[in-house]
């Protein structure tokens, strides 16, 4: 194997083992969406009323999982070269993201405390941080990235990685004062960022998306 | 790497990544079959007979997985680019991928109630309609799939993935009549699926298929 | 893509699916492993003592998991076309590959009860019938395989996919004489599988192994 | 397809095998973070407390089992061939990697004993042994190795797989005098590496590290 072929093959697995903690987490998100057995017809129903926090948590961390990934798989694309330091900021995000299911359990069980709702604030805050990080690292004066990757995809990059991490601190703040700005404040961030998206990427083709 | 090579990069972790969510919620759903510790041997008989219609609603939830993970390779083989649509269709069917281990949990809980039989059906319902909406917004008007691909095996490619929409639509409804015609529904939608398939396909040789 | 690249792609997807069932089953034999919480020094102790079971179970599961994995290897390597039927044999094998880590588990809890160790046998016996199916029927008049194959290693590998199927099944019936035995049986099957490849297959040099 | 292909694809899948057991069993160390439900503010303060000590043993472990995947990303790069051993040890080193979740959820529950400070210590002391192994086995007169590979890169690849067994086997003595030593010894591995690194291994270009 040809050295350009194996550094490919380095940075294949750094991508194929990311892609695989962000698959697990995302799918084991679902693992506490539990009924108790032996119960009567209603309790069954009262039991899948108090199931819907859940639900809701498990959706909105679905996204929230997602929505990284789909940063994760764009950095990545424009990503050429790895080393050490870019190594363990990813594998650091990672931890983030194989966290994420705790916070979301705990959002189910506890949606309208301070503790939840900063708990899971400031778990995206971190996750959005590390994303961000990533990116600053890889692309700091071309580092790590594609030399001819346009400037103005880099910068638009950096700002659309800024969305999240902004919401989020924000919404940090705010779940001390009343949760559900905080969980309001959450949702829109995912209106945000196609806007975001918007303002600052030119539209572009279907094969360049 | 050239563009070709990224762009195929691209479209090889979204079906990667789809794939690990299909493994990982199929391979879960065996999780919830336990037994508790500590009985005796009149009890462990006891509570195997009970764990029947749990694995019975395993081996249901593999087989819908497992063809709806058939369905989804066949469509990407033939989808040759992606754009960001596509990408949040694609993220919204693996939510519900993702969230198949709970209905079958509370249909071998609670097999015999409206609210199992129905939210089951209406699980594999959404599953199908998502799978089809993928395959539907790439192939309109040749979108986003190979521009050789024969418009029959684009029509028969619809026709079949219609078949799991509209069979659990009518489960879903007749759940609420009697949950037992409903699951009758089920198994024979596997008994549907190759029936239509010969119809709507010419008959494909080992390759092909 | 061509048409060489677009069946290669296919098959890959089988495999890594595959693989990844595989991964994930033999990863998450281990989540029963757990100790309850609250003990003191000396019922921490024997907690420890009663959990061996457990461990021992999930070694030996990963083993034969481990093994059927690399069988399915080996198969595949030779595996170089693919059709429905091959498709069906292969997810209702992973099926059973899912299914291990339930009679893994009731081993470690009933390890001495008939029921158990004839669940276990049954369970293995079934994924090593699965297994050797996947093999006749893809090497059957060659019908999928690597036309370059030799005969002998065809039957050679024929030969080596009916050990399990052999053990396990003298272990399922000698389960209800007497468990021990049947157990004994299982560990001897690890042993029998290299002294039978190394009657059947020549011996290969280090690249072709 | 031909015979270097074929190799490259056996290759290809052990890799595979083994990045989705280590990305598996990373994630699954989360999911002992769980809080009991229907508590009350206080008790809610109070169990997320207890809670520290899991959250430090799910960071502890992402660390080490990290590090010895980025451990074994660095082995098979250099690996270019491999035999039925090779895959067995391989197999072996994956077992006690599915089973770190086991003394990592020990260590969050039972941290200031001696029986989870030893067992700790100790599978980590095996991970290293069986990592080492991998490649004493591989790199030994070049057995498996690219035949281009410094002879230089090999040793300090093997010195470096020497810290992290004789830190957690001075910590597994360390365990049964006092638990406190040995857990301060656990983290200092993780400074002991680095500094490893840089003595033995010469500076590497961002490309090739």
């Amino acid at each position: 194997m040809e050295e350009s072929a194996r550094l490919q093959s380095g940075l294949d697995r750094i991508v194929f083992f990311s892609d695989a903690v962000f698959a697990i987490a995302i799918t084991l998100l679902a693992i506490d969406l539990r009924l108790p057995s032996g119960l009567s017809d209603a309790e069954l129903t009262k039991a899948l009323r108090e199931l819907l926090p859940d639900i809701e948590a498990f959706v909105l961390s679905f996204a929230v999982v997602g929505v990284f990934w789909i940063a994760h798989h764009r950095m990545w694309r424009s990503i050429t070269r790895w080393n050490q330091q870019l190594l363990l900021l990813n594998l650091s995000m990672l931890l983030v993201v194989a966290f994420v299911p705790f916070p979301t359990s705990m959002l189910g069980e506890y949606g309208d405390t301070v503790a939840a709702t900063a708990l899971y604030s400031g778990t995206v805050l971190l996750l959005g941080l590390m994303s961000a990080a990533i990116w600053w690292y890889a692309s700091w004066n071309g580092r790590l990235v594609d030399p001819g990757l346009p400037p103005a995809q880099v910068r638009a990059m950096r700002a659309s990685g800024m969305v999240a991490p902004i919401v989020f601190g924000i919404a940090l703040a705010a779940a001390f004062v009343t949760p559900l700005v905080s969980q309001f404040l959450w949702w829109s961030a995912f209106l945000a960022r196609p806007v975001v998206a918007r303002i600052t990427v030119r539209r572009s083709a279907p094969r360049r998306c």
